[in-house]
């Protein structure tokens, strides 16, 4: 096969790997897992909606490239398989197969699989190879690169796990055909997320050229690429989330609010389209603040409609709490360290920044505004 | 207080830390947690054993030191407890108490619970800070040191963890005063591996000094300091354990074979019980081998039987499985390749090696003839 493949690095010295983007990827698997990682024996994990479509492409392409799968574990689709009761399961079917540190937990799925594999790869032997390939856009453009893995508390999301770099990234852009349009959408709002944090030009190119990334073909992949690029920058610059790093939570302290105020119910709200709403706020709130022009948030709440995501908190169907129940999912995980918050808000298209002293009275305020209309 | 007070660093760059070693250490952990932690809040980690005798002290020593105990887990004593349901229970703790990265968990008592509240540590929030208050000799010489931590699988013991260094160990020597003596006495066991492992001048020191290492004071204390050294060096040399570090496991295949095969049943076998029979063990196959002299075996044996510690297999009281089971639980969690095992052997007193092509057959043969006498 003579596919074009993009080529991403992330930079972290020792623990360098590549993304490797382009159609076809899981059919050669084996060739490029052989060539990668000598001599390595796998465990797949997957889900159901997953596994139906493409687990036999990618056992078979692992087979044929004389990978030898030991295990496969697949597991209910949804957030909720972020538990402890199924990161027991997915470990017990690793140390069953006898897997060894240099052996390979190989991730197919979207973020879910990604960060309950990665967090098992993680905690097996302290420590075990790990090969994302990412099946969801989301998956594509941000959970599979950077390490972060996990599971959910009942106290709040992504509060349990590790930083586990993957060993490789097998962005194949072909499986994202048979994703779901609406999941498609809801990955589209964090790879919108790269522009509207330090890449104007990128956002711009995606008002333009959205359509092309809907449809497949060099623009996605593209895309995609560039995503992966301005992931792979903030990541090399702040692995452990000390600073910058937090830059990427643009749009994720309302979103994740909201998808707990909706208590995780994926029919009500999946967590891309929680950032989408949550992205539109933040640049809404920071024109409040008088930080950002009005007509920056419009660019943006205008765009999300245009490629067809919720915007706004009218856009979640079934009721929301009111707005102290909100502020209390907002400060649930968090310090209000003498009545103010850190946010990521922004001065505009492409300047987001952290913001360490926001006022909960604020917040507050905006929130019913928010829900008011 | 003026007592003698000795340091230990573990040089691991940005992750460097001290150990302190000395009495009293447990009733001025605030001072010393806040000169060197400044803010932090913390939860204290401990079993019931270690509780009844030492929470008091340490929490009124932090209390008045300025840091607030913002949580106490007070969990079961014992090996069983290093399961996930208790990690589960500690997380969640950890959580309630609403604590942050830059806060601490305290880990207050044996190996078990430092491997325990260390592993906790290190997964909730992805990594947070972590003391180490070893109180039994084992934790003090060994498990306190070196970023080890996790849990047991039914299919093996330690296999579920991470790598997670302690900001900071506090070994009060004052507190073993209260550790039964056959947990002291195991303890002694790892003690002394540091001197078979690369040490044999400290190994001859302990044949003559033993019983001041016993009795307290400043021997205990130049004991202490001199294995923690040791441990140091080791795990500076190789944190992630992909050499070297392997030597510090002379004693502990056998050893854990063994805990297995008496189902971790603390009262026919503890962890340093285990080691020690084991350490003997490894000299005796050493000689087996042509490798070492029968006459170095001897020592080792009889400088354990001198101290109390059980050095054969006919030291554990109850039945023992056959060669053949033994052999099993020694390979349950290890590739055997080709016939050969990886195991630590011996040249001689402090001439430890890791021999990667041990033959099976030898091993069993082996087994045969120490089961038989
Ligand atoms: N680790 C990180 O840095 C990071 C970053 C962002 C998000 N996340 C996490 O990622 C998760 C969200 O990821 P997600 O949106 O991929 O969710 P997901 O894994 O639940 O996938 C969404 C849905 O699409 C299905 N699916 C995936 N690929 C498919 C395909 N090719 N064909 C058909 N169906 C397919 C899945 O079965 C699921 O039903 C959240 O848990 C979030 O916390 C992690
Ligand atoms: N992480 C590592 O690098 C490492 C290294 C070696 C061993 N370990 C682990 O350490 C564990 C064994 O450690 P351990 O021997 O300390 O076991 P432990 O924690 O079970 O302690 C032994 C017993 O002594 C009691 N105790 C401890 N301190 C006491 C005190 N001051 N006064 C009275 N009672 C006290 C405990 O309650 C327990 O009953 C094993 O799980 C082993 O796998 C880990
Ligand atoms: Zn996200
Ligand atoms: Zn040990």
């Amino acid at each position: 096969m003579n596919d074009k493949t993009v080529t991403v690095e992330v930079g972290l010295g020792d623990r360098a790997y590549d993304i490797l983007i382009g159609p076809g990827l899981i059919a050669r698997a084996g060739e490029t897992l052989s060539a990668r990682l000598p001599g390595t024996r796998v465990a797949i994990v997957t889900d159901e909606n997953v596994a139906a479509h493409h687990l036999e492409t990618l056992r078979d392409g692992l087979e044929r490239g004389g990978v030898a799968v030991a295990a496969v574990v697949t597991l209910p689709a949804g957030e909720k398989t972020k538990s402890f009761s199924h990161l027991q399961d997915v470990v017990d079917a690793i140390l069953a197969a006898k897997l060894e540190r240099r052996d390979a937990v190989v991730a197919l799925g979207g973020g879910v699989i990604g960060d309950l594999a990665g967090f098992a790869s993680g905690i097996v032997r302290r420590g075990m190879d790990f090969v994302q390939v990412p099946t969801s856009l989301l998956a594509q453009v941000d959970s599979s690169v950077g390490g972060k893995t996990g599971i959910n508390s009942a106290r709040g999301k992504n509060l349990i796990g590790v930083f586990h770099q993957p060993k490789l990234v097998l962005a194949d852009s072909g499986v994202l055909d048979t994703l779901p349009i609406r999941e498609f959408r809801a990955g589209y709002a964090e790879l919108a997320k790269y522009g509207l944090i330090d890449r104007p030009h990128f956002f711009a190119w995606l008002e333009k050229n959205w359509q092309d990334v809907f449809a497949g073909g060099d623009a996605r992949i593209e895309a995609i690429a560039e995503a992966c690029r301005a992931k792979a920058d903030v990541v090399a610059r702040d692995e452990f989330e000390t600073g910058d790093r937090a830059l990427l939570n643009l749009g994720h302290t309302f979103g994740h609010a909201l998808e707990a105020a909706t208590a995780y119910d994926s029919e009500r709200l999946v967590h891309g389209e929680g950032v989408a709403i949550g992205m539109a706020l933040a640049h809404r709130f920071s024109a409040r603040l008088n930080l950002a022009s009005p007509d920056d948030a419009a660019r943006v709440e205008t765009h999300l409609r245009a490629v067809g995501l919720p915007w706004r908190l009218a856009d979640i169907p079934g009721d929301l709490p009111g707005a102290e129940k909100l502020f209390d999912y907002i400060t649930q995980d968090k310090k209000v360290s003498r009545g103010a918050l850190t946010f990521i808000l922004t001065r505009g298209i492409g300047q987001s920044f952290i913001a360490k002293d926001v006022p909960a009275s604020e917040v507050l305020a905006f929130l019913k505004e928010a829900l008011a209309g």
